[in-house]
Formats: C-alpha cells, sequence, structure tokens
C-alpha cells in the first residue's frame, strides 16, 4: 500500500496548525575532523530550547549516500518519495516565476551565454546581466516563432530564463544543448527517444533564431537550454493531507516546489523578518506553512562557514516570533546538508526536530548534528517526516482494529 | 523477494525454543517533557537484567507517524507485514472467540444497542450487558433465518457478538450499520462494491429479523453491525518459519490474531499466573510461546498512569519464572504504544529486548524508552522482529554461498 492512501485513509480533521521551516541545506560538517559544525558553532538558544522540549533526528533526503537537489530535497519533505516523483529543471524554473504550465507544456530553462565569432562559447552565463537587462533580452526572445508549436519565453533572474513549447504530442526526454564548458559550441537537442524527436527539432530551431534575434546583442548573443521536463502527475497536498497549506518562500524555486505540490504560494517579501510577518498576518487563513530559508545553503556553497553560522543565528532569532502564533507542531529541518567545506549540496542526513504535544522527549539538550544522532526520531526517511507531523497534529486515525 | 520467501529458503531445524512477550500498549511518553515514562518509573529489576544481558531497541509497527491497531500491532510482532495482510474486525472477533471461520464466510462484529420508539439508538451498547444476558440475548438472535444464507451467531463479551454469513459468492466490502452516535437510526450495509450487493442484503435482512425477535427486551432491543471481513489468505506460522507455535492469551482478539497465523490455541486460564503455570506445563510441546499481557494497554487506555506502572511491575515479577524454563530466546516488546497521558494507542516506537545466546550486548543498563534509544537493535520495522528471534535461536542459514 501507498504512503499516501495509508494518509488519505486515516487522515482526520483537526484545527491544529503546522509550521514546517526549512532551512535550506542546513546540515554541515567541521572544519577540522572532530571541531564543531556550523550549527554546533551557532549560538541558537530558541532551537536549543525546542530541542530540549521536542524530539530530535536525522533525517535522509533520498538515500544514503545520495546528495539531492532542492526538487527531491523538498518533495521529501512534503512527503512525496523523491524516488518516485522525479521533477525537471525547466518545470520547477517555470513553477517558480509563476507561470502557468499546461501538462501538455514541455518547459526548458534556459540560459543566456556570449558566443564568439566561431560560435563557440566564451561566456556561459553572458557576463550574469541585470535581472532587468535580462527582461530585455527575453523580450526580443518573445519575438521567435516556430511553426507547428506555440512558444512562451519568461524571464527569471541574471542570464535565467525559461522557455515553454506548447502543444500536443510534445516530449520531453531530450538532452540538455549546454555543454556546461566554454571554448565549445551548444550542443544540439538530442532526443533520446521517438516521442521526443518532434519536440526537439522545435527546440533546435527555437536556439537558432535565438540567435538570430539576439546577433547584435554583445554580450547575451546565444542561448543554451536544460532540463527538458514536463509537468508530473503529482496529488496536491490537500489531497493527501487534507491541509490548507501556504507558501512563505523568497526564492522562485521554492515557490515553484511548493506549487507543484498544490501550495498556495503567498508573496513573502523579500527577507525573514518579511515572511513572519506574513506568517501572522495570514496565520487564521491556513493549516500548514511552509517557511523556506535560503542562506544557509547559499553560505554553504560560498564556503563561508561564518557566513552559514550567522544566518543560523539569524533563523534562531525568529523562532520565539512563530511561538508566539502558537503552532501545534513545529518542525525545523533542511532539505539536505550544505557543508561549507564541501561547497555544495551533501548526502550528509539533515538535523530535524519536531516539537508540538505528545512528542516523546529524548534527552536532547540542543539543536545540534551530535545532538541529532541521539534523538529520538533516529535516522529516518525524510518522506516520513509528513506523516509524523501529523500524526502529532493529531491528524491520524488508528490504522486496523 | 519477500521477506517470508527468504524465511523458508534459509531456516533451519533446531531444538531451541522461543518466548515472545507482548505487554499490550507497552511504550508511554512522561507526563511533562523530559520526565519518566510508565515503564521508566516502574521498578523492573528483573527487565533491567534480561536488557543488560541482552540486546535492547525501539520497534517501529507500522511505518513513523503511524498508529497501529492490536491486528496491525501484532501481525508485524509476528513477521508479517502489516501493510501486506490487512485483517478486517468482523474475522478477528470471529476468530478470538474460537469459531471456525472457514475462507468463504463473511464475518461482522455485531453490537447490542438500545434503540427508543422512533428506532433511534439510545444506548450505543445496550446498558452493558453481562456476559449470561450476552448468551441470553443471542441465543434468541440464534433463531433468525435469512433465506439464502447459512447464519452463526456467536456471543463474545458484554455487547459484543460476532455474526457470520455462510454461503458461496458472499463478500465484505460493506459499510458498518453502526453510525457511532446516539440519537441517530442504525445505517443500512451498504455495499462498496457490485460482489457485495448480495451479502449486504443478507445483512440488512439479518438486522430486521433481530429486531424483530428482540422487540421485547428493554435494553437490548437492536443491533449494529460493523467490521465486515473475509478471512485472509495468510501463510501459517509454521508454514513460514516452520516453528510449532502456542498462544497463552487470556483475551479474545489476541487468539483470534494467533489463530489467524495458524498457533495452537491453549486454554491459558484467566491472569498473567494462570498463563506462565500453562507455559510450564506445555513448555516441551512447542519451539514457539506467544503470551499476550493485556493490562499494560488497558491502564494506558484509562489513562491512568499508575497503574500501568504497577502492572509493568506485576509483568516483571513472572521474568524469572520464565527464565527457569530456560528460553533459548526471550523476547520483551509491545504491539504499540499507549501512553496513558494519550488514553489511546499512539505511533511512538516501542520499547524492545531480546535476549539470548549470541546477542551483542549495547551498555544498555534498564528496560526504558531512553535506554532503547541508544539499544543495539536500534529503531527497526517490527516485522523483522521474528527474523531476529529465528537468526537468535540459532534457526536461520546463511543467505546466498
Amino acid at each position: 500500500m501507498k504512503l499516501h492512501e495509508l494518509i488519505q485513509e486515516l487522515r482526520e480533521s483537526h484545527s491544529t496548525k503546522i509550521v514546517l521551516l526549512v532551512a535550506d541545506g542546513l546540515g554541515g560538517l567541521p572544519r577540522t575532523p572532530g571541531g564543531l559544525t556550523e550549527l554546533e558553532t551557532a549560538r541558537t538558544p530558541n532551537l536549543d530550547d525546542l530541542a530540549r522540549e521536542g524530539v530530535s533526528g536525522l533525517s535522509i533526503p533520498v538515500l544514503p549516500g545520495i546528495t539531492p537537489g532542492s526538487g527531491p530535497g523538498h518533495l521529501a519533505l512534503f512527503g512525496y518519495d523523491p524516488l518516485e516523483y522525479r521533477i525537471g529543471r525547466g518545470v520547477l524554473e517555470a513553477l517558480g516565476i509563476n507561470f502557468p504550465l499546461e501538462r501538455r507544456d514541455v518547459a526548458a530553462r534556459g540560459n543566456f551565454c556570449t558566443l564568439d565569432a566561431e560560435g563557440k562559447i566564451k561566456d556561459r552565463r553572458a557576463g550574469r546581466p541585470t535581472d532587468e537587462r535580462n527582461r530585455e533580452i527575453c523580450q526580443k526572445l518573445q519575438s521567435v516563432r516556430v511553426p507547428g508549436v506555440e512558444l512562451f519565453v519568461e524571464p527569471v533572474s541574471e542570464h535565467r530564463f525559461v522557455v515553454v513549447f506548447r502543444g500536443d504530442g510534445l516530449a520531453a526526454n531530450i538532452d540538455d544543448t549546454d555543454p556546461q564548458a566554454v571554448g565549445v559550441a551548444p550542443l544540439p537537442a538530442v532526443p533520446r527517444d521517438e516521442a521526443s524527436r518532434r519536440t526537439a527539432a522545435f527546440a533546435d530551431q527555437f536556439v537558432a533564431e535565438a540567435r538570430r534575434v539576439l546577433q547584435k546583442e554583445s554580450d547575451a548573443n546565444g542561448v543554451t537550454l536544460r532540463g527538458f521536463a514536463r509537468y508530473p502527475e503529482i496529488a496536491t497536498f490537500h489531497e493527501v493531507y487534507g491541509l490548507k497549506a501556504a507558501c512563505l518562500a523568497v526564492y522562485p524555486m521554492y515557490k515553484g516546489l511548493a506549487r507543484l505540490v498544490g501550495m498556495e504560494i503567498l508573496d513573502a517579501g523579500h527577507s525573514l523578518n518579511d515572511q513572519i510577518e506574513t506568517l501572522g498576518r495570514v496565520w487564521q487563513q491556513f493549516d500548514f506553512f511552509f517557511i523556506h530559508f535560503k542562506y544557509t545553503d547559499k553560505t554553504g556553497e560560498d564556503g563561508d562557514f561564518a557566513a552559514k553560522v550567522r544566518r543560523i543565528e539569524e533563523l534562531d532569532g525568529v523562532v520565539p516570533r512563530i511561538l508566539d502564533l502558537k503552532p501545534d507542531v513545529f518542525i525545523v529541518t533542511g532539505d539536505h546538508s550544505t557543508p561549507s567545506v564541501m561547497r555544495s549540496h551533501s548526502w550528509h542526513p539533515v538535523p530535524t526536530l519536531l516539537w508540538g504535544r505528545h512528542v516523546r522527549t529524548d534527552g536532547t539538550e540542543e539543536f545540534s548534528e551530535r545532538a541529532c544522532l541521539r534523538g529520538g526520531l533516529g535516522q529516518f526517511e525524510a518522506k516520513y517526516l509528513m506523516t509524523l507531523a501529523m500524526a502529532h497534529a493529531g491528524r491520524l486515525g488508528k490504522y486496523g482494529a
């Protein structure tokens, strides 16, 4: 029996409220063996209190040793098996900019690049244009027409845009045209199956037309495409859990992930402070709140241990404001680890705490990787986090007589 | 490969004996965060010794966050995946009173109720008749005939009885007629599929005839039916493990669960003392002994923390008598947690200890939730407990060359 069917069978109505605070890339590593991680270094009195009163553990986003991207990492936290639901980059980007994607569409992430006179890539990001410049170039791209398919081009940020191919009979099993290297020409769009042949041809035509339209630009005179994808078949958060869910994210990607599972995407401003203010404002209207904090990941990817520590402390500072709203279940976790010593996502299990009624306390005295290792949740697959949240929120009945 | 097939392939004959002592609803919660649970409060010198010499852990009956009923909880302990084998209430009740259920039968749990002049339920349990009174009313019900189907009515206890419909082509996908509320009339038996339509009609006729037969009773003048179910396809304990297994339970439900997997149901008396005496008497005749202790669950459901503590201490008292028999493997666990602060079953993992030869001791000094959290079995799915028992009993060979 599938987990979602089981939850649908057992779930019960209740007025309880659940907060899921995701510190992106929360887990870390010490700078020297045996030393302290970012989370262990940070002064986090509020999170430590939560850990003391709650139950802790380490979540495994996908499988031991598997490093997740943002998509699988978040799907797992939302209770969707990340090995079952595979979401392409193009779809994520389209969802992140609020593009009204249809199920028949094929979306791809586009990058503006700078090509030299021989058509070889000089700069894979076209000198990182401003967002305003990005919008300007995208406007030009919007004039591109390809016979037989409807096209949409939308700016994302800097050198990034989304292209959507709309029509019947499209398919997305197509290799990236981005060679991920300079000094070589962009690749053709190679279909990996018969069904994707026609769509790949449309993509090639789009790229050729784009070069024609952009030929006078000095910086962004070419485009590459990656992550061709179609909208997945996925049950909504409300269908699975019966929860009215709100997303309070700042970055497009995470809005996109929340929209994918049918959360309502709120305008949560541009900072953690804005997000928490929004939370207070909409508190009565929803059962579930997904708050996304990007900067623990960003600082980790920058390799800036001290900055990640500061960002964790910033997050700790808003905990009392969330508690003031009196959530029934409050979870703090990450979608994966991003150790600053690695400057990248990693496979290491993610510190997680669950606070609420009827938790079995576990003697944990602080929120840290080593304390979580001894925590009552043990090491668990992230896809069960929502089941635990539902149970502690009194929203799951008994299985079997 | 399925777990049972693997065990069947690897199992080896041996003369070792395994005792599975199930303290129903054993796991608990502290009354205040960070406090002691029932098990942690109880004085359990004998269980503590077992934990010290054995290996401990926390078992997850179904999945993280899922609260099991008695059926799934016990099936998991017996090594049957509770998500694969779903046993309806009617079948459990029928098995529990030793009714010789056939595979073509449909069984339902019946409740006597009191109806007012308008046919609405005044008391869902008919004033909780005595068992003797129950037998009397059941005798009247046994005169009911429904054309086209054979009927059996058997008393369980108080207001509870079992009705079995016997005939070919019956099906059990039928909604409960018990509205689980007073002030409303019992519901009709609504079939959820075409195959169950005829059986539902038989059920409705039975209920109508029952009302006619009982119309002169002041208390039990109506019946409701719930948990329509058929006997599941399930391999016996002997087929899976090659064990000759005995059940020493007092309550019908647990005898029913043991019979379901083909254990021999012994008359184990009415008390823990009776059960242990029976154990000594039949020790030579079986390889495996399932001893069920109900009162850790009952006191938890009553919300009586102190009484649950006392019941745990009562259980501790019989441990030396079991050890005197020299079991090779001795397991103490529960089918789920029943924290007295929740007055209900819960999803929390269950304290478990396994004592026997070749255990890898783990430094555990006592039998308690927090000690089990550090135990050598870790947090494990309950369905693997029997595999561990078989291994420690020297009854499982090597997998692969």
